[in-house]
């Protein structure tokens, strides 16, 4: 089945130069990324969550781009039927397929040609990543500058219960009716409940300006294929970009229950927040659930102040079964966040005040080898710390559900996490909570099989 | 509690002469109208179907129209406070307080001006009948040139299981999917959940023209007033009247399972469609609901048959638990309704062409004398018969849920129906599933109280 | 020539009934009137402001309205060729014939049904007349609730040379510069001249909700056909509720040089504005022309204070060629109108709180008898004698350029002018200045023939 | 006097390094660019066309870019005072000056960095030349996908008389009326008048979508700074890429009567259209002008046969005084155009079909050593002969207004032409007529001082 779709939203003209860049015999592995990505915004709705498999199976799938008198045209070779509706592409993933192909050349162009000698690893190169999330960002027309703040981000897991979901979304209708925007990683689950609750308090409110932003990346698209009722499809480089672009875009985080994903999280914010030079930052973040999630916190909570010390405590609240109580203190810190960047000049519409440390912005490569050099010790700045757990959880999402870690525990075995005893036994408790209750992955096949071993 | 609100929608300017016919201390009953609809609307969302209840608990509720520089302001004096979110009225609320106004005023005018002489009981008013319905939907901007026929009604119960309200909403998917729009009674249960789902549908296919009409009545909308979904609300003057505005706006109809109120517009339907009249009319119809609710579409079909005939049975569908289905045939039959209208020259926006007799028109005031005497006998052109059934379930509505019904049985005690032996005990019969699925009132309090009694 | 046009503008459906009425085979006016405005909405452009010669040279002109699936359209039979380019309609044509479609109608219906019984010439019709000029403002979407004061309404002849057209556009560049709308009676000359000025000066400004509003009326519309620019066209049943349309609507006033029909609106405003009961309205009033028109304005003012006394001079400033003067002082001119009917409560909109007195209100209808028979003396309130010769110069219009005074001029000979002898040698010196300056016709034809005679 | 500015149109936030690279302090000359053409834009409307005497008598003007919450403003210091109404800027003034900002800062990175070892007079860069002016106008969002072909060239003079000004409205007039948009070098006369006239004839048709393109380049917008009527600036960096943006963007092109700078456009184009790569090129050309230019015409037609040959004639016609034929034969050509891009798989907005050699590319530095070395000899293909004479006649453009040119001619004294003296003399005789109908300059000042001298 061959099929041609127009574009939808607001892709521009291409050149021939960029399309040859695109093609699937051009050298680079633009295309593979492109087509990758495509299929994953094809299988939006589809109920798994593992990226090797779901791209083994549409391994005759391809995509080519066209010029066409106006503009281009995106031409698809086998895509999966339940994209489409009598025969016509769902609007939405149209629209998202064409945001795949703006982010992956404008990625694509940047980095081959204006930060072509650039080495990331190299610390004076934090403010040169900052300025490419801004402009991967712009470039998506993210930043509205006629906005007030905001932007809620909501993170938690792809992989919950009926009742979390349901909570979610209550949250969500809340935020909703108070004219708050959502912000998520794109995919099912909690990345999907708050948008479902906001689009009816936006209803409600006759709210025309619903922005549901998905920011996702490339490896993690397939698992968790963008749900329907995200309107801005946003797609950046890497994890750490894309963490960078939720904190400087969001101007409220909430988190809800999830596994080593909403953790990466959480530790990834702790690990700004904790910064010094970060002390006058206004990011309101509150940690909430139903009641049966209330455990979940109690320990998540635990598990940080055990790690980063009560002082980390401050930087969250924690607020059980209460959908109204958490919609309300956000809107009221929106005020907050818009005085603060008002006073101190900063754009409504990026968060350039907040510092980043180089740290948590170099790409982590989740080698065995590299998660086995991760210095999980107490003797270190709580940020520096913050910075090595989060990249231990990053590794254990990896292992679960993207292509390459998949691959690499299928080659290696499971990754040797160590440190600290104290933090090593905490971390492995919370580890298996997340197994047990779900967590980890979608339920459904076999039961989970770690892709970890703590040693003490 | 004494708040003021700004029009939101299309109201316009209003002339001394119009506020003051809609003072308190005005002459004739039209604000009291005004005062009960708003304070209904204001309740949106709360859960009880007794109109009278509602109005009791209220009593001291108040609205004025204020004129201001900018056209008019509504005061609302002691408002319900569900109809806020943080001290501000939501705004879907408030855009449905000035469609009361719109409609209240419109009308009132017409009737005291217009048709100050009209006996809507005399034969020859029909198509001063229609021409009042059009009038008023056209003043409320609900006809709209520009659009292809895309509309269906869905008719069926405001108590309904939570089996059949998801059902609704996935068939409300799958019409949304398809960039059909919905048209109900506007309350709850099957009155929002397609509203719900196309409106997920709708987002996932970025359809921005999203119509979610609820047409009501004064008598009626404080038992089952508008869900937060409808962003056009209507006001009939009566449920004839509203009837009629359904059939001559809708382009397709599904019926949902529900109770009393769903068998009247069934029958309604029926009454015109096997008018001989009408044999060339395009009125899609599909009776529709989960694998659950076969049963009852099996008494439903087996009721209508034995009263009307097997002709009658030529005019619906009935599809169960396949909600994909019931969309695309609706989508199909659109092109049909299109190509029916441009032929025969009608407006796409409302069904000129449609013959609906008299005896379905005139008003039917329920009081005892008048349930007494319907002529429930098989004796009759099948129109007919299905015109006085009509009027037998019209009745059980109104004892059941409407202010004046519930105070006409207080005081008179039950409704007695007589008639044909045969066509009697299958009534009973049907009404006695309907008492015992729960779709007479909403479940809570006591046991539900039949308001009729059954005569053979 | 026939051909068919689609509806362009608001115009909705429209009832059987609604089509009858416009049929040329119905009792009643109704047809005449909408044919003849439609014929010279056709004819905008035309170098005649001879209504009579126009109708005569296009008496095989018909209109039809018809009625399709998308609402209705008009079928046109033999119109002018001047209105099609590559033959389409030229769009802003296109609009108008439904303006005038929409306006005669309602006012058709308003008369026939609701104001059947009323009596205009009874002095307690006043408040009703008032209503009668506001349901068709609104009826028309001319009310906007979400502008502030910003119409500026500008009288002034359609017969004028090419430095006061020059000069009118120059004001209406520095009004449009300052956000400013317009307001005429929708010819050509001063009419039009100020539309083209402020389109550029709109242009300038990106200001993107340029209001051109043309005001005419049936006797009218065919001598001074609608300019292009008009993006509103509004018929008013007769110059009366025209005139009354224009000071309710209108936030500003500027008097440019004219003929007859300025005189008369000059006179018209200063009767409403001599009225003691007006001592405390807001509306600035401007004269103002060329350095060649000075003598003009002067002349007027000699006439005025000769006439009306000293105090009506307080009510207007005369500036003489600088058209940023005028069009500053409009603007201040505008925040004080604003905190007026702040402060008052009044409608931004419309002008309620104006008082206008019956006698400007009753149609006038300048039969040789009522001509003769007016009262032009100075022992009587001045609000009195301008109202009196108010009518005066409309009876001139009337004979000059209305079908219906050509006819009577025709027939019976000159209007026979009488009265105080100050006052009539003053006004033959005006309207003989008129004479010789090309004020009373276009030129072009023979020399200006007067239709009236003054009686000393 | 100091005035922050905010942005108005499709400005984006910047970041702090874009910010940085426009500061006065920056080394490079982005900023000297950035403030003159700022300046410029600032002094639309003011009547000279001299450079170097506007940049002389607004010395101490400066801008400075300043980031803010809602994104960035502009500060000015010391701002020409008629681009303020009442103490505002004009809103189009404000809109062009962040075009302005938009366009040097895209330039600016695209040269700095993508094309910054890129070296414009290797002949392999002219698919790279083409894809810079495809990059500036799409960052300009000047490519339209959604529109048809409709948009026409308008080529001629800035100095010119009454009746060639007059005569350009009236064409601009018809094209309005068949919804053409209009193109031209932004500045005043003929720049001005078609886009006057097309406005009037999108207000008759109420064609809302107008577009009044302006393209102009850093040297040459002091001179001719942008009328009031262009809603898109553009600014190229070089005459060549100009040039190149109108023959790309275009669909249709009108000559009018000019001077040297038309000249130079009209030869341009035949260089392009008399290569032999083009000779199926879609390229309606019309050389039009009112009675009084029939002479001109005949000229320049006479020059182009004994200079291109007869062959040249093909690609254009000719029509004297009939702007409506002008107009129907452009409506006619677009679909042409439409059907032609159509078959090729060309874009509709961007004309990527046309062979445009590297010599007509490549920027022509007119300094006295390259224009004395200029081959203007009949032993050439036509098409080099061409682009010679083009760089002949852009040479005396800047020797008469550009700054560069004007400092060059103060230093060095006049230009040197020599070559074929058939060429010469034909060269000269047109050159003598282009002074003697004042077209080289806007006249007053001294009488104009040729700054070139012909030598045969």
């Amino acid at each position: 089945m061959i099929t041609q779709i127009s574009p939808l939203g607001a892709m521009d003209l291409l050149s021939q130069i960029e399309v040859d860049r695109l093609k699937e015999t051009s050298k680079g592995d633009l295309y593979r990324l492109f087509r990758n990505c495509s299929l994953a915004v094809l299988n939006s709705g589809s109920l798994t969550d593992n990226s090797k498999e779901l791209l083994e199976k549409h391994s005759n799938f391809s995509v080519n781009v066209l010029r066409r008198e106006r503009g281009i045209k995106l031409e698809l070779v086998n895509p999966p039927t339940h994209a489409f509706v009598d025969g016509h592409i769902i609007r939405s993933i149209q629209a998202n397929l064409f945001a795949v192909l703006r982010d992956i050349l404008f990625v694509g162009e940047q980095i081959t040609e204006k930060y072509a000698d650039f080495d990331e690893t190299d610390p004076s190169a934090s403010a040169h990543m900052t300025n490419l999330v801004f402009t991967i960002l712009r470039n998506a027309r993210a930043l509205r500058l006629d906005e007030d703040p905001n932007l809620i981000v909501c993170w938690g897991g792809h992989s919950i219960g009926a009742e979390e979901y349901l909570y979610s979304r209550r949250v969500g209708n809340q935020l909703g009716l108070r004219g708050l925007n959502i912000c998520t990683g794109c995919g099912p689950g909690i990345m999907e409940g708050p948008m479902k609750g906001a689009a009816v308090g936006h209803a409600q409110q006759r709210y025309h300006q619903s922005r549901f932003l998905g920011i996702t990346e490339p490896s993690i698209i397939a698992a968790e294929p963008p749900n329907p009722l995200v309107n801005e499809l946003i797609i950046m480089p890497d994890i750490e970009k894309r963490l960078e672009a939720f904190v400087r875009l969001g101007h409220g985080i909430i988190i809800f229950p999830g596994g080593p994903g909403t953790a990466e999280e959480l530790l990834y914010l702790l690990g700004i927040l904790l910064n010094p030079e970060n002390k006058d930052a206004e990011i309101p973040l509150i940690l909430t659930g139903p009641k049966s999630a209330a455990d979940y916190f109690y320990a998540m909570d635990e598990f940080i102040v055990a790690t980063l010390g009560e002082e980390a405590r401050k930087h969250y609240t924690i607020i059980i079964d209460d959908p109204e109580d958490v919609a309300r203190r956000m809107k009221k810190a929106m005020a907050h966040v818009k005085e603060h960047r008002r006073q101190t000049g900063d754009a409504y519409s990026f968060n350039w005040g907040l510092k980043i440390n180089h740290d948590l912005q170099v790409p982590f490569n989740p080698t065995h080898e590299n998660m086995a050099s991760l210095d999980l010790h107490k003797d270190r700045p709580v940020e520096k710390l913050a910075a090595d757990l989060r990249r231990a959880f990053s590794g254990i999402v990896a292992g679960n559900v993207k292509e390459s870690g998949i691959k690499a525990i299928e080659k290696h075995g499971r990754y040797i996490l160590s440190g600290d005893p104290d933090i090593m036994q905490r971390m492995d408790k919370l580890l298996q909570s997340f197994v047990e209750q779900d967590r980890m992955k979608l339920p459904g096949g076999t039961a989970y099989e770690p892709c970890y071993e703590i040693h003490l």
